[in-house]
């Protein structure tokens, strides 16, 4: 094993997320409501260049917004059955309305959730900071123990 | 719309959720842990009849289990890409040693996480008792914006 800085294995860490979630449009996030529960929901991945940080388009007043100001830990998990590639997030999330990143990261596939488009005035971003990851691929899963079959990644 | 006790609520809306997740092999358990950080990971479902609660396999001593016994709120998603279902359950989950149980329960599928079979002395099951689903489906896709889309079942 060649010696790495902090730095290297954040940049390997991120590089190697981008790659295992390309190609998921879908994830389901959760989120934790005020009386514990755990609630979940489909949303749109955005493909742009991963940096460490996973962007999400949604309503200002949404439920899930609700829950994040509360609580603004976050699970995003991304499942790909056919591949057999199954990705845990977890990170920490906030809202943002940055009308410059909306514009950048728009994609027309959002029109069915967002008819109103860019012009919605209830659009914004829930920027998710991603703390670590673990995932299951078609070589590690079956390889051994569910406990143990997990492989990690460290977001510093 | 025809009146309904609640207890035909429930049946109905168990029956509701036995179609929605029938075929979905892998879903993804969401817990808590100390810190409040959310993990999930892949979990083999069972296709078994579905009576109100979901049943997992898992090691005793194991990560989630750890988390489980903290704060024993969970979700479970089920995502099926290719057909356009993604359905959010949450619920309360235990630990369960259950021989009679387990026997009932095994698939040859299991093999790959448990080489042990029922002789593991580590294997035990986690009780999901379902308190709410949320389901997005094709004919709910796109019919109107976000926070109308979701279909809810509540169980009691
Ligand atoms: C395939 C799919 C993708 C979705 N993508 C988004 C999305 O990117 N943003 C969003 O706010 N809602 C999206 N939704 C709707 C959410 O799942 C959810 O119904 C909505 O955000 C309201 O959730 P909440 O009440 O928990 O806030 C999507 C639904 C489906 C079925």
């Amino acid at each position: 094993m060649r010696p790495q800085t902090p730095e290297q294995a954040t940049r390997d860490a991120i590089e190697h997320l981008s790659t295992l979630i390309h190609g998921i449009k879908v994830a389901m996030m959760t989120t934790v409501d005020a009386d514990g529960s755990l609630h979940s929901r489909p949303m749109w991945t955005q493909d742009h260049d991963f940096d460490g940080d996973l962007w999400f388009f949604t309503r200002v007043r949404s439920h899930k917004v609700e829950e994040l100001e509360e609580d603004h830990h976050v699970n995003i998990s991304f499942a790909d059955p056919a591949r057999e590639r199954y990705v845990s997030v977890s990170g920490r999330c906030q809202l943002e309305k940055d009308p410059r990143r909306m514009r950048d990261m728009w994609s027309p596939a959002l029109e069915a959730w967002f008819p109103q488009g860019l012009d919605d005035p209830e659009l914004a971003l829930l920027r998710v900071s991603v703390q670590r990851a673990e995932y299951w691929d078609t070589p590690t899963l079956g390889a051994s123990g569910p406990d143990s079959s997990a492989s990690n990644l460290t977001f510093s």
